[in-house]
């Protein structure tokens, strides 16, 4: 509401009609709100804001599951257009309201729901309209990012730098959909929704969060050349895609190791269009703000000429089938915690060797103190079903103390 | 026509109906065409093209100025809309085009003009539409861009570089316009009427090339922390905008810094948006047929809707002042090569003090063996015209073989 009042001007230039704010509905009438919505008719109501005939927009910035899918889909069944910054709701009910709004043709826009400010479904939607994505690769979780950098570059722990994350606000009091994975998966099922012409659901996909890397993991990854991050990967392999999001090594020398911080990205491959990366500020209430304005502009201008659901229209669903995990093949990074017996090394190489796996590179750490002891590897090239399998094997072996793996991306 | 035949099904199905090709105007009508063209029909006719009254959308990707402008123009006053990837034409007669198009409600669409398939315009035209753009800093020339890498990274001379590029393709037999910073200029222009609404033409601003740069200048950048890459500049200073490109010196820790051989990129400094950045291929066939394609679809979508010109709507002219290259103010790097006699320090410093221009840092190169030698400064914020003018002054001194300066950005 602040960036419409402050570019008024020209948005209403843009539009060819002022756009005026008409009902702000919430959940709680006496919470505090900006300047901006002084003057405003804020109401609990949602019948009476429904039952005025002049409406146009929706703009849905509420959260959460319910009442926003069902306010969603009202707006769309009366024929209004909807802007939404509701990840939740587009990642679990994007494929019914997507088609909703289409066959009504009316717009349902959701770019604040992924990556905040950065134009990422936008860009898919418009600009990538005459190419086929091959593969994306996001930065979709700034709390996650901001975590990762600080036990890089500071060597914290974990729980120290979520600590710092929550005293600074890049973190919220339960953490867990961002440190778990979870916010990353519900924008990767909606990028991947216009990238691919998928209709997923979060719950289909495979999700690991960052809980579980420590210090060794990023010394290794120093060593071996690698950053680790959390990554949400969409992957065009033909007849399946690949879809998960998970911590990730990464080449020191990509790009994308170098987005650092609250700092979001996507690294989008066109098979014309060749790399293409965009990076911003993926939260916050300004870059958010742009992009529900940009979505309300775009949707009013073209509402205004009778030109209803052009940029749902712009969006083709495609039925995928998604690649089971255990078909996934990449290089992998493995840690063995063993306890420093005779024999150790030979045990586990036997173990992968016996399921096609080749070590590209290994590296223990120095044994002189510390028990146990870490066991890294690079693999080559690996069907993930074979590494599991092998690492079953190996955990069988009495001096094992845990082990695991992280997926490397080549970008 | 490629990507149109072998994406088709999508593109029909987010037009609303298929895009069919109904001329192909060409110079040479013996040139070999790619195979998409095969069934076309190719005539160098253009009086019974603009007579085929069944026209919805004329493609220009032509290039040059004429018969470029009056087939665009034309187009617009028939009411026909318009693709155009040619970044002269627009750069040059922007400003009258667009007039034209908006008072015809007809769309203009040019992304492909500036960083081929980087949404470049699009996300100017779309996504900020409710933000301010502060800043834009953009590698605009790929070119030029091959060529600094390989000077900084294998330490070629200008010259070498130069060749290799030519021999890879990545420059033309005359590279007056990429060297010499025109290309990047016009595309800075383009942009600037996005993102500050300013109507200029390339031959307003300040442009100056690479090929002054040495391996000196590669050292000192180095040893003071920089990066050197080719910049388009503009930048919103409330009652006036710069606008300028040229070599710049950008922190080596800045993103900027490290988009390195072909690609292109802008980083955007929106006031809600805070920073963003669009990294990609500025150049090459299919790159720039992704962005006229998705330009195509746009505005072929709406006007099937009856909504005409709703692309060029959302562009939004501003009188806006250039701000003279004397009235910039930022930091320097200065270079002097001259005979190592003794106060040679001393008279640069005291004309530099006597203009009020205060030095951060310097160097001498080493003097054992060659005659003359480099002295090379980091300044302070300095007013550009005083540092002309010290200069001027320094030039007068009789131990100076030559002097320059290359501005500081700090990204």
């Amino acid at each position: 509401m602040d960036l419409l009042s402050t570019n008024q001007a020209t948005i209403t230039e843009r539009v060819g009609a002022p756009i005026e704010i008409a009902h702000v509905l919430v959940r709680d009438p006496n919470k505090v709100r900006s300047r901006a919505a002084e003057g405003l008719r804020i109401t609990t109501d949602a019948e009476s804001v429904f039952r005025d005939p002049d409406l146009d927009v929706v703009v849905e910035v509420m959260g959460g599951e319910e009442p926003a899918r069902s306010y969603i889909e009202r707006a769309l069944s009366q024929g209004l257009a909807v802007v939404s910054a509701n990840k939740y709701v587009i990642a679990q009910h994007g494929a019914a309201l997507l088609e909703k709004a289409q066959s009504g043709r009316v717009d349902l826009a959701f770019e604040a729901s992924v990556g905040g400010g950065i134009p990422i479904i936008r860009t898919l939607r418009e600009a990538l309209t005459g190419d086929q994505v091959l593969s994306l690769h996001g930065i979709l979780n700034g709390t996650s990012n901001y975590i990762l950098t600080k036990m890089k570059q500071e060597g914290l722990s974990f729980a120290t730098a979520l600590k710092q994350a929550q005293d600074l606000g890049y973190a919220e009091a339960d953490p867990t959909l961002d440190i778990e994975g979870h916010d990353a998966a519900q924008k990767l099922i909606v990028a991947a929704t216009l990238a691919f012409g998928s209709r997923l659901t979060p719950d289909q996909i495979s999700v690991e969060g960052i809980t579980a890397l420590d210090a060794v993991d990023f010394s290794a990854a120093e060593r071996f050349g690698y950053a680790i991050k959390h990554l949400a990967i969409g992957r065009d392999l033909g007849d399946a895609i690949s879809l998960r999001a998970h911590p990730t090594f990464v080449p020191k020398s990509s790009v994308v190791a170098t987005i650092d911080g609250v700092l979001n990205c996507v690294f989008i491959q066109g098979k014309a269009l060749g790399p293409c990366l965009l990076v911003g500020r993926g939260a916050g209430d300004l870059p958010t703000a742009v992009s529900v304005v940009a979505d309300l502009v775009d949707v009013s201008r073209s509402r205004r000429e009778g030109a209803r659901g052009l940029s749902t229209r712009a969006i083709v669903a495609r039925p995928r089938k998604l690649l089971p995990l255990a078909e996934t093949v990449t290089r992998y990074y493995l840690r063995f915690d063993v306890d420093d017996t005779p024999g150790v090394l030979g045990t586990i190489a036997t173990a992968l060797g016996r399921h096609g796996i080749s070590i590209a590179e290994m590296f223990q750490e120095d044994t002189s103190d510390s028990q146990p002891v870490s066991v890294l590897m690079i693999t080559h090239e690996t069907r993930e079903g074979d590494l599991v399998s092998a690492l079953e094997e190996v955990r069988s072996a009495p001096f094992l103390k845990s082990c695991r793996f992280i997926r490397i991306e080549d970008l």
